[in-house]
């Protein structure tokens, strides 16, 4: 039983192609359709053979679908949204695929205030971008946090959970609001932080770009990867979760404060403390299979 | 030609191991002996048959050495060096492997105040530990970073080199205070962060341990991986690099306050901006054989 037969994906980047290869090879009875608003875009998915149809507007894509996955920057949800309004059919399900859920969730309504939505979003991901960067198993053993609301038929809800488990993904239901704060603790902030260590480095007077780079082994280039990551996507997810974003980013520059001090005044106790913990965080991602068991990620060292 | 033909390693750790195994597989006729404070590693050493030799003193371990390598915490260094004072042979070229090279040469010359010393720094690792994390390979295109003083022989500074080029590493020289600043920006400062990342996020009140770990694959479990590194080795890393790393860390908190600024009143183009010229620095990182060019580092998706 295939949970939807004819999908549309609207956005066709890493998310958005990585879904069409899932599809292909999870669900093959599945017809997938795509579309993007960049026209250099579809040519490029035409010419991979990406999905079994690549319609020229938003609204030719949607006109037959069951369900509509929008993978596009939270910023452009909306708009995407309601270029589909007037050819959404009445039964199709909307959902999507944003890293911010609340604003997200707001915008999706106010373009199609009677279509069924379960926004949602895969944590899943590599720093690479665009419609060749896709891969069937990207939400394989990942989690999938889908935030219905009240108004949410449990049967819609309950389509959408089958579909991301077809793609190998696991799937966890909570509302917009916690999504928003458990990720901007586990993803947002540490993606700010990133970009930002990035940029500290790189402006030094006294140390050169390219000492930053020879050296980069010694744990910076464990921050580049994800400071790589796709600009415009980032912009608009900490445009679109400032509130949870500044509250964690609070706390954290509390917390280094207090490590700086203990530097400042040669407290290796206090130090040896807040090192110690953080080994069991380490542990368990790895013990549940969210991250390599080798060293250093599984990187080769030839 | 072998650089040294008699090599001794105190302190069996990752990096210890790691030169005691890129002896055996890259300088096959050099002879080496092995010394940890802990009995409990020199047993698991003699087991795994690390070295050729496994001293029961510091000084028994030294005592025909042409080279001496400290492989212990930084903070550990001057009592490692005072050691094996009595018993090393005048000859013998001393180094060590520290993270922090002003306070390590200032300690090692106060231990050894007539011997040969060239402190060095191989900028190569992983968050294991221990006398069983070690391979060969682990300096194999890697930066090792020495720095002699105005006082250090240069045939001395020349063989150390040698030493490991033949590990696989590239060379170069720097002063001690270079070092430190550099290695402050690509190393230090980042694993403070990322250990306060992952303290933060473990804190808080209203996102569980538990979705921390499952939704860590949206950028978090990068920050995990370097802060599971050696408490000790980091603590005695920031105490001895007090000055650099407090100089980094203001910049980097003067950073993050701008961008916490930019969020704050929704200016979108300055995150776009700066989000944009941190991929040129992975870009670099990538081509110069810094990091592994597959997305994700490399990690299977299976």
């Amino acid at each position: 039983m295939l949970p939807f037969a004819r999908i549309t994906i609207v956005g066709l980047g890493l998310i958005g192609s990585s879904i069409a290869h899932g599809v292909k090879a999870y669900m093959p009875a599945a017809r997938v359709t795509g579309y993007d608003a960049d026209p250099a875009v579809r040519d490029i998915a035409i010419r991979i053979g990406l999905c079994h149809d690549i319609a020229d507007t938003p609204g030719a894509a949607v006109i037959d679908a069951d369900l509509v996955i929008f993978c596009v920057p939270v910023g452009a949800m909306g708009a995407a949204a309601a270029a589909i309004a007037e050819d959404l059919p009445d039964d199709a399900i909307v959902t999507d695929v944003g890293g911010s859920k609340a604003s997200v969730a707001a915008a999706l309504r106010r373009a199609l205030p009677k279509a069924t939505i379960v926004p949602g979003h895969p944590v899943a991901g590599t720093e690479h971008c665009g419609p060749e960067s896709g891969f069937a198993s990207l939400f394989r053993n990942r989690w999938c946090i889908l935030t219905p609301d009240d108004d949410t038929p449990e049967a819609a809800t309950g389509r959408v959970r089958a579909f991301w488990e077809a793609l190998g993904a696991n799937v966890e239901l909570m509302s917009a609001e916690h999504h928003d704060l458990v990720l901007a603790a586990t993803s947002h902030v540490p993606h700010l932080i990133a970009y930002t260590i990035v940029g500290t480095a790189s402006d030094l007077e006294q140390v050169t770009r390219g000492e930053v780079i020879k050296y980069s082994a010694g744990g910076f280039r464990d921050f580049t990867r994800i400071a790589a990551s796709d600009p415009t996507m980032w912009r608009d997810v900490f445009l679109n979760n400032r509130k949870a974003v500044l509250e964690i980013l609070q706390r954290f520059t509390e917390d280094i404060t207090a490590l700086q001090r203990a530097i400042r005044w040669g407290k290796g106790d206090e130090l040896h403390a807040a090192f110690t913990r953080t080994r069991a965080i380490r542990r368990s991602i790895v013990e549940q299979g969210q991250d390599d068991a080798g060293p250093d990620f599984g990187r080769s060292h030839r």
